[in-house]
């Protein structure tokens, strides 16, 4: 498998995504490629810097970079030797198998949707997220970003689309599929939750099992919680902070650790006609290890393939 | 004194209601009343099972209940002799300094509305809950449950709410207020939150920060975090099951301890045109009593005078 890899994405980057891509390399068999997009003057510097030899990967020098403060279809269509922006030039024309990125969260959505484009039926493709369960397993939460708003239709189909990983990635085999809620009655919550709720309810495609209130993310009742993408950022980002006050506070167990982000490392595009990944701004070089790692799993999961079924199936 | 009470209302009523009244009388000094609306017979059988005296306090007697599944605008124009309609009645000719219940929080919402009022200038009455902060003092949250749906100017004008509230009832001078946000820049979010960010950004009532993500509710940093009460239930409902999952592992500290909700027993409907307290509908008798105290705190802070004050000038 070819992973690429965005160097220039990132708070820490290119310094934690080049030693990150060391670390995950060590870890892959021979016939694992990692492809770096980046300024190549800098990467090898930083492979030479930490013995690795540039010939354990494959450099594909870019000059430009987007940042956090550009505007993403902008940026990608003006900076065409970016790295992003080559980067899915290369997805697009399958000269690699998956792109990674821990940059802007906006051109890494505007960029797969301009390239590799999504799959055929889908509204809008959702980045999902794993928050441990406290009696093991993850409760995947779709959307968490990348739709801040989201009509009931689409809140529909992320169930869909979250269902179908549950299923591929995590082998659930009928994913019990919840909206997040405000209470758990049918008619409860703001005018668009209610919406989706009826939507949701005569959905034959996945197994829905009604409102959900934000205590069963961390139970077992339920596999998918689908919010839009302003509620699961927030309630991502609350997490979050909420485990990272706790170790501060020396207050940590083995549940607590499952928190840290740098387990996942790196967050997948659902609906995108191709393996993406999106990383955490803050990664560092152990996230961004999990990262690439995290590319190869949902690689083979085959998610993109048989999510198209399930869609065209739908 | 006189501190109205719904003693039909919340998950334990009347038992946990009556318990805690009486745990609250014990701790108020003489002048003050406690004003029970409810089964006569029940509550009064109550008092005897608890070796406490009927005389110390005031029963209401009323024949009827609105419960959780009760619609709220019909169920106070119907059940006319409700322990909440026959409680915001009371609380409208004066016979009441407040109002307190831990039942349906849509009932106690309209309610307030049909009875008392809002104040003038007032668009939308909200809920307003404490987040323990992580070195000392709380966050004020506005609003957490009663308007799942709000408009940029009711988000607006919540800033103004929740600063009077930290002024009047927390001491603090100048409250620094932010939008909660799922990022810090000004375009960041929904459509919603882009276009209140604009109007916060232009008002001169309060000390308006920006957008804050969630990591500040624990911080010091920012006062009061404004959010529409889809989101602000969800999160503080996030919050609660957190710290509880927390608890039941056995990571507590000092910081953990003030998240339980029964510290805090009510929270104020700020706008409306007297003191409304709104309880957790799990409540036990610890959070009553606590619910029947901050009756007392929210009245004595003179909230309503100076937030109509405030709302004239503005």
């Amino acid at each position: 498998m070819r992973i690429g890899l965005d160097v220039m994405g990132g708070d820490f980057a290119p310094k934690a995504t080049v030693v990150g891509a060391i670390l995950a390399q060590n870890e892959l068999p021979a016939e694992d490629k990692i492809v770096l997009f980046g300024d190549e003057s800098q990467i090898k510097a930083l492979l030479q810097e930490n013995n690795a030899s540039a010939d354990l990967f494959e450099i594909i020098h870019t000059s430009e970079v987007i940042d956090m403060h550009d505007k993403p279809i902008k940026a990608l269509a003006s900076k065409k030797d970016s790295s992003l922006s080559v980067g899915f030039e290369y997805l697009k024309q399958g000269k690699i198998d998956s792109l990674a990125s821990a940059g802007s969260t906006g051109a890494m959505l505007a960029g797969a949707m301009f390239s590799v484009g999504v799959m055929e039926g889908v509204i809008r493709p959702c980045l999902a997220s794993f928050i441990p369960k406290d009696k093991g397993g993850i409760t995947v939460l779709v959307d968490v970003g990348v739709n801040p708003d989201a009509k009931p239709e689409v809140l529909c189909q992320f169930g869909l689309l979250g269902s179908n990983y549950a299923k591929c990635a995590l082998g659930i085999a009928d994913p019990k599929v919840g909206l997040i809620n405000i209470g758990e009655e049918d008619e409860k919550g703001n005018l668009q939750s209610q919406a989706a709720h009826q939507l949701m309810k005569k959905e034959k495609s996945y197994n829905f099992v009604g409102n959900v209130e934000p205590i069963e993310i961390f139970k077992s009742n339920v596999d998918v919680i689908v919010c839009d993408g302003f509620v699961g950022n927030l309630l991502l980002k609350h997490t979050e902070a909420f485990a990272r006050t706790f170790v501060k506070r020396g207050l940590v167990d083995d549940y607590v650790k499952r928190f840290n982000y740098e387990i996942y490392g790196g967050l997948p595009l659902l609906g995108a006609n191709a393996v993406v990944v999106i990383g955490h701004g803050i990664s560092n070089e152990k996230a961004i290890k999990s990262m690439i790692l995290q590319s190869k799993t949902i690689y083979n999961s085959h998610i993109t393939e048989k999510l198209q079924q399930a869609l065209i199936k739908n």
